[in-house]
C-alpha cells in the first residue's frame, strides 16, 4: 500500500476559507431569507475592464484559425510580449526586472506553494505572523520546521527581523495580507540586510502593490542588495481582477543563486526551471493576451478606476471604524481593514457576532496565525453600496 | 544559506523536449533556409473548433460585466457545468465516473507531476519503460525509488505487471506515450489485480483516449476493480487541441483510500484536495467555458474531424514505413507512431540523420527510457501536406 505524506496529517484539518464557507452556508441555510454581504475572502468584483477582455476574445479568435493557432509554449515560461509587458511595468515605478527574469503562471498561489519544491526539506523557514496560510501549510506538508516573526499592535503590524535567530527562508507579504500594513523602504532594507547576513532567500509576495498610495515600494527590488537575495511573486488578480482569469508572474534574478552540498552553484532560476519544466505546460494563450493588454496604456487606466474603487470602499469602512472607536491598520496602501475585536472578542467570537446580527461575513484573524487572534479582517473589494450598507449595520450592533 | 532539493542534481540535465529544441535551433542557425518539418514533440497544429472558441469569448465577455463577472470559484476544482459535462462524456462510453469525482485543472501534466506531494517518499513507483519522462522525473525530485516494468519489441511495447516484483504507486499510459500501443481490457484487468494484490494505487495517464478506433477501453474504470485502485488523469490537449488553452481533469473515486501509519484511513480524494486548495486556484472560467463546449453535440462533432484528420496522418506515416519496411507500433490507436530505427541505429544518431538529410524532426526513442534506444517516435499531428512531404523526403533517406 502506498504511504501517504504523513505531514498532511499535521495540517489543521481544514483550510481557513473552506471553515468560513461551511459556516456561512449554515447560517443561510437555517436562515434562508438573510440578505448576507461577503467581505470575508479576498475576492474583487469589479468586472474586468474592456479593452481586456476585447485582447482575450481576440486571442481566442487566434486559436481557431489555423495560421495563428499556439499550441505548447516553447518555453512554458509565458509569452515574450507577455514578459516584456511585465517588464515595462516594474520600470513605470522605477524598478529594473529584465523580461527572461520574468515566468508567467496561473496566479502567485501556485508558485508560492509550489516554490517549496526546490528547496531542502531541512531549511529553517521564517514567516510573519499572523499570514497568508499557503505559506505556512506548503511548508509544513514538506515536513519543514517554520518560526514566525511576531507581526502585533506594538510594532503596527510590521515584523522584523530578530537578529539572534537564523532563517534560510523568509515570506514577507507587503502591503501585507491579512493586516494591511506595508513595509517602508528603511523596513525592507533591514529585512534584505538580515537575508544577505544569513545568506537566507526572500520569498516576498507583492500581489497587492497595486493599491500602495504612499511613498513606499511596490517591488522589492525597488531596495538595494534584494537581487541578491530574493525571489517576487506577483498577480493580476488583485491589479485587475483577475481572480477568475488565472494569471500572475514570478521574478528571479539571474544572479540568485545558491551552494549545493557538493560545492556546485545553483543558479534558483535553473532549479525553478527545471521543476516547472515537469510540472508545468505554460497558462493558456487567451490569457495571456489579456494579462497583457492590462498593462497597455488603456488597461493601466481602466484598471486603476477599478483601484480607485476599491480605495473608496476602504475610505467607507475606515470612517464607520473611526466613528466608533475601533482600532485598525490598513486601507491606506491595501484593499485590507485589519480591526481589533471590541470589547476583547475572539475573532471566531466575533466572527459569529457579526454573521449573526449583521449578516456581513468577514476573517477571523486568528485563521491567519496566533497573533491574528483577537483580530479581523473586511476587505474592500465589495460593491460600494454594499460596503456602505455593511457599514450601517455594523454601526447599528451593540458591542 | 538556504538548502536546495539535492534531488534535482541527480536529474539528467535537460528536458528531452529542450535538448530537441536546441539541436533544432543549432541547425537552423547552421542552415537558414532549411524547410524543416517538425513531427517530434507531440504538439497539434489544427486550430480549436468554432464553437469552442466562441464559448470562450462569450466567458469572455461575461468577465466584462458586473453582474456575471466570476472571481474565484468556490471549491476551485472547476465549475459544475463543466464536471457534469466530462461526466456525460465518460457515460458516452458506457463508464460511470459521478461530477464530485472529477477535478478540472490546467492539463494533465500538472496533476500527473504534482500527485507525488500527497504520498510518502518511501513508496516503491513501479513506472513503464519507456515512458513519458514526467512520470520518472517527479518521482526523483522527491527521491523515490523508481522500477521499471520493460515495454518492448518483444511484448510489442505493452508492460505487464511481474508478479515477484512489489509496487506501491504504478504509472500507466494507454494509449501510450511514447510507443502507440494501447492496452486491451484484459491486459488491464491483470494489471489492476497486481495492483490490489499490492494494494498499490495505479495512476493511469488516459490523454490520448480520444484517438482510439478499436474495441479496448477508454478509461481504466471501464474495467473491474479500477475503483478500487485507480486515478485517472486526461487532458483536452490532444482531444479538442488545447495544448495552448490548458485544461484538463483528475478522476478520483470516493472510495479510494489508504490507511496512514496512525492507522486511519485517509481519502486520496481529500488529500488531494487538500494540496490543491493550498497550491491551485481553480482554471480560468473562459477558458472552462471552452472546454465545456468541446462536450456539446456540436463540440464533439468538430473535434473528432480533427481527430479523423491526424489518423489520415498516422495512416500516411504507417503507409511509409511499410513500404520501406521499418517495424513499427502505433497509429492504430494512437496519433504516435513508434518505429525501429532502421539498421540498428541508435535513436539520437537516427535524429540527427534525419534532421540532417530530410530536415524532419521527430524524438529519439531513448529519450523515454533505456527500452526506447533504437526507436523513435513520429507523430501524427502535423499539417497533412507536411506530413506527406516528411514521408516523401523519408522515403528518399539512404539508410
Amino acid at each position: 500500500m502506498p504511504s501517504i505524506n504523513e505531514n498532511f496529517l499535521k495540517l489543521e484539518k481544514n483550510y481557513l476559507f473552506i471553515n468560513i464557507a461551511k459556516k456561512v452556508n449554515a447560517y443561510k441555510e437555517a436562515n434562508p431569507d438573510a440578505d448576507i454581504i461577503r467581505m470575508g475572502i479576498g475576492d474583487v468584483t469589479q468586472p474586468i475592464a474592456k479593452c481586456v477582455v476585447d485582447a482575450m476574445k481576440k486571442g481566442a479568435d487566434e486559436m481557431g484559425v489555423k495560421e495563428t493557432f499556439k499550441g505548447y509554449e516553447d518555453s512554458g515560461t509565458g509569452y515574450d510580449f507577455l514578459k516584456e509587458a511585465v517588464s515595462g511595468y516594474y520600470n513605470s515605478f522605477g524598478v529594473t526586472v529584465s523580461p527572461d527574469e520574468i515566468r508567467i503562471n496561473d496566479g502567485a498561489k501556485a508558485d508560492c506553494g509550489n516554490i517549496v519544491d526546490i528547496f531542502g526539506d531541512d531549511n529553517v523557514v521564517l514567516i510573519t505572523d499572523p499570514a497568508y496560510p499557503v505559506y505556512v501549510d506548503t511548508n509544513l506538508m514538506n515536513g519543514r520546521t517554520v518560526i514566525y516573526a511576531d507581526s502585533n499592535e506594538e510594532n503596527g503590524f510590521a515584523a522584523m527581523p530578530d537578529e539572534s535567530v537564523h532563517a534560510d527562508l523568509i515570506y514577507l507579504c507587503s502591503p501585507n495580507n491579512p493586516t494591511g500594513s506595508a513595509y517602508t523602504a528603511s523596513q525592507l532594507k533591514t529585512w534584505i540586510d538580515y537575508a544577505l547576513k544569513n545568506k537566507a532567500i526572500i520569498i516576498y509576495d507583492a500581489a497587492y502593490e497595486a493599491f500602495i498610495t504612499e511613498d513606499i515600494p511596490r517591488s522589492i527590488f525597488a531596495v538595494e542588495g534584494a537581487r541578491q537575495c530574493a525571489i517576487e511573486m506577483c498577480s493580476l488578480s488583485k491589479t485587475a481582477g483577475f481572480t477568475g482569469m488565472r494569471c500572475g508572474y514570478t521574478v528571479i534574478p539571474k544572479e540568485l543563486s545558491v551552494i549545493a552540498s557538493n560545492g556546485t552553484e545553483v543558479s534558483i532560476s535553473d532549479l525553478w526551471g527545471r521543476r516547472e519544466g515537469s510540472k508545468f505546460n505554460g497558462v493558456s494563450y487567451p490569457v495571456q493576451c489579456a494579462a497583457a493588454a492590462v498593462f497597455s496604456e488603456e488597461g493601466l487606466k481602466q484598471t486603476k478606476e477599478n483601484i480607485k474603487y476599491y480605495q473608496q470602499n476602504a475610505k467607507v469602512i475606515s470612517a464607520a471604524l473611526d466613528e466608533l472607536g475601533i482600532k485598525y491598520t490598513g486601507g491606506k496602501n491595501s484593499p485590507y481593514i485589519w480591526l481589533k475585536c471590541p470589547n476583547g472578542m475572539g475573532s471566531w467570537e466575533f466572527f459569529d457576532k457579526l454573521l449573526n446580527e449583521a449578516n456581513v461575513v468577514g476573517t477571523p484573524g486568528a485563521g491567519f496565525g496566533k497573533n491574528g487572534e483577537g483580530w479581523f479582517r473586511l476587505t474592500a473589494f465589495g460593491d460600494a453600496e454594499r460596503t456602505k450598507e455593511a457599514m450601517e449595520r455594523f454601526k447599528k450592533m451593540k458591542f
